[in-house]
């Protein structure tokens, strides 16, 4: 394959927990720091319900949107887990045992107690590729640009590792942020005319409050380190007229 | 209005920030539990990029798929909260100075201090409800089902009392969590069959791990007290069947 400079990704979050704000996701997080660093974009995240025909109609839509469909969730052994058949579904593609990951949770278990339920976490779309689990054996899939990944995120974070050699990604996505001792309101003119003259950079303003004081952080990003010391340059220029304190840059 | 039984919503979250996993989305989680309470499930949550385009084309689907739709983020003062001018055009609306929440922002703040870039927070689409801020002034707003609040959640939390004025929900969706100390491979079986015999009632399984040692929470979920009540005595059926101890109902 080609590198492409630009290469984007949509997160797919399948889980009736996470809808009823039972649990809060943080699997987004963890997968969008990590593909940024490999050089994947994420475009937009998808949170749905563990309904059958919702998981279809999202990856079919999403896959074709995207270069790459990460899914998190709905691959355990119980009656709510039904990811794996669902995207066999999408794909068209039979449901069934897979060999190689059978061998695998065979030996990852006792004798006697890789029973039925276990059994059904490696029931998956016929020749899926399997993304080896270190944590707790029971593989995740991948079919075409789509990669199924568990919805518990030690389980998730333990499996990156291995997922990097399945994805290509264009250049890394840098950032810079720095960190001022201010409002928005204060800085928002100079940093509308800072974005409007890098059109292609992304400036992003966002408050905080910490340790009882207000500030705002500035995070700048792009695939170009040149174009983000531009960027990080006129912004430090206005920060010395306006006599701004910097708390942190990173 | 007359009273629906069942009223579901969607989770529009507009920013950069989520997608580049900066910041950890934390707002589908306190809207979601608050929407509960109040009779109204969340089908949806789609995490979207500061572009214009992409929420003018994500609201105008979502509004009409759901009850309502609640988004978070984009109302700030700088280049880069743009989802009240996004708004503005999904409804074919003007875009312009709210007097009533320029009233507002003209007394909160002192004499000489409401300038140019905090006047854009009062910049709506024409004809907008205000949603009332208690924590720092500059109000959300709403446009028939749309609810456009602030993306700092102590802000948006504190919005939420104010904001119940507006929804009409159904009936509140019920909860019962039983928590085992079991795995889920052990109780799969048994789950599924309750699921089946139940199939109004949503049972989601949730592995955990605390305090060293490894757990399954059952959550039951239904607008029913009856319907809960029945398969939590199903599942207590089992579990005594099976000698599981019991770490915690709620």
């Amino acid at each position: 394959m080609t590198k492409k400079t630009k290469v984007n990704a949509a997160i797919l979050i399948i889980g009736n927990e996470i809808l009823s704000g039972r649990t809060c996701d943080t699997n987004t997080s963890t997968l969008a720091l990590w593909l940024n660093s490999i050089g994947v974009k994420v475009q937009e995240v998808k949170i749905i319900p563990d309904i059958e025909e919702t998981i279809i109609s999202s990856v079919n839509l999403l896959r074709k949107l995207y270069d790459y469909v990460f899914t998190t969730g709905g691959i355990g052994p119980t009656h709510d887990d039904i990811t794996a058949q669902s995207i066999a579904k999408a794909f068209n593609l039979d449901y069934e045992i897979h060999k190689e990951g059978y061998k695998i949770l065979e030996k990852y278990y006792k004798p006697g107690e890789f029973n039925e339920s276990r059994q059904k976490m490696i029931w998956m779309p016929k020749n899926a590729k399997l993304l080896l689990n270190p944590t707790s054996g029971a593989p995740g899939f991948n079919v075409e640009n789509v990669f199924c990944l568990p919805g518990v995120p030690s389980i998730l974070k333990s499996m990156l590792g291995g997922l990097k050699n399945y994805i290509v990604g264009g250049e890394p996505i840098l950032t810079q942020t720095i960190s001022l001792r201010t409002i928005e309101s204060k800085i928002a003119k100079s940093l509308t005319n800072i974005q409007d003259n890098n059109k292609d950079v992304e400036i992003g303003s966002y408050p905080f409050f910490q340790a009882g004081k207000l500030g705002v952080s500035i995070v700048i990003r792009s695939e170009s380190q040149n174009k983000i010391d531009v960027c990080s340059s006129q912004i430090l220029n206005f920060v010395k007229e306006k006599k701004i304190e910097i708390v942190d840059r990173e």
